[in-house]
């Protein structure tokens, strides 16, 4: 699936930022990371600091001059924010944001960041679509730039990867009940000769209990060999005996 | 709804990472941060520096010499990665975690982050659950760790306030159709005077085409007057005529 994402920092305050972005960008499986107006020029040195291994992104970097230059290659533009901004522009919810890159498949989309502190300014947001609301707490809404770049990419890297990571999940190595079904014969076997049963009327209701921890468990292979050692070993004669 | 997460941060080397984890912790609503055997000691300088506004959460930092101590109040522990982990510990996915938290209303629920360099060792691993991976690039899957931490507080807080964000996205101002369809009569009304429709076989698909601009546009009731002015402006006669 062709990439059709770009992410554009305006006016970034800190070189630590741009490469944690860079970072980011990367670590979803993006590429491509614009900047209008760093105010620390470019290229810059603590950008590469904290880009680490995404520096193949920061040395592909496009500067612009200003906002306008910096969108026009895309089909849709979205910013972004924290708090409920002041203009008649649509904000929408992240799960409305991720609805809609569902349908549009062959557009170049653009994400637009504000700088750290103030945020895009009425002029920036005037070249968006609409406006992806973060959801954060009202007491405490200002996010760091790379991570709310992380919540973005993150969530269209979810979306457009849907169908992948339901399977990609790594399932546990359990062992059939078969296996559990064994040890639990040897271990009531060895719990009869030690006269554990001793009283009859409570036997059953004490194999059920027996049964049900065992059987819950998600055994591995190796975890019940060595309960079955821990087992056999508890029930041998003591060494002094 | 009472907070119940806890995060701890094993072995942090960076203090910027630990302000920077604070900051996360505080945007999206939660109060409670350990670390355990931080690299540089505590307090730490550098920390309160990426902190910002969330310094108040590095004052009430828990510190503990073992993951163990760290973990022992809570009654689910989960870790998380990036990389598939080689060890037989269930993995499971960050739907499947939130889907977990929905159903589990009254436990206190732990999450541990392992180092920046090395991850979390297979001890630490021992004392969770599970493991959460976080879905990422295959190419590059090492992120920073207040990104890692951002991903998970930014779901647990969206599954936890589920229904609250549905009514919290601000709508858009719109006017009614009933204010586009005065200003259109008036703007047809005017462009018949200019003979706009000369081609009367054109005029009913002309007239369509310019229902389906204007009244497809969500304009606010100041962007319709402005547009509204424009029009009349343009219909008058030239200045110099």
């Amino acid at each position: 699936m062709k990439n059709k994402f770009g992410f554009i920092l305006i006016r970034p305050q800190l070189g630590q930022n741009i490469g944690s972005c860079a970072r980011v960008i990367k670590n979803f499986g993006f590429s491509k990371l614009s900047i209008v107006n760093p105010r620390d020029g470019w290229p810059n040195y603590k950008a590469r600091m904290t880009s680490v291994g995404a520096f193949d992104m920061l040395k592909k970097v496009k500067v612009y001059n200003n906002t306008l230059e910096s969108i026009k290659k895309y089909d849709l533009v979205f910013s972004t924010t924290a708090r409920k901004r002041d203009i008649n522009k649509k904000h929408i919810s992240i799960a409305n944001f991720t609805k809609l890159i569902e349908t549009k498949k062959k557009l170049n989309i653009g994400i637009i960041f504000g700088p750290e502190a103030s945020g895009l300014s009425n002029e920036d947001l005037s070249y968006s679509n609409s406006i992806i609301q973060i959801p954060t707490s009202k007491k405490f809404s200002s996010m760091n730039l790379s991570h709310s770049m992380t919540v973005i990419c993150y969530e269209i890297f979810k979306t457009i990867n849907k169908n992948k990571f339901k399977k990609d999940i790594k399932p546990l190595q359990i062992i059939s009940k078969k296996n559990i079904s064994k040890f639990l014969s040897h271990l009531i076997n060895l719990l009869d000769n030690k006269n554990f049963f001793k009283h009859k009327e409570k036997r059953e209701s004490m194999l059920l209990n027996i049964n049900n921890l065992f059987y819950r468990c998600e055994l591995s292979n190796k975890e019940l060999r060595i309960l079955a050692s821990i087992v056999s070993n508890l029930s041998k004669k003591n060494f002094k005996a």
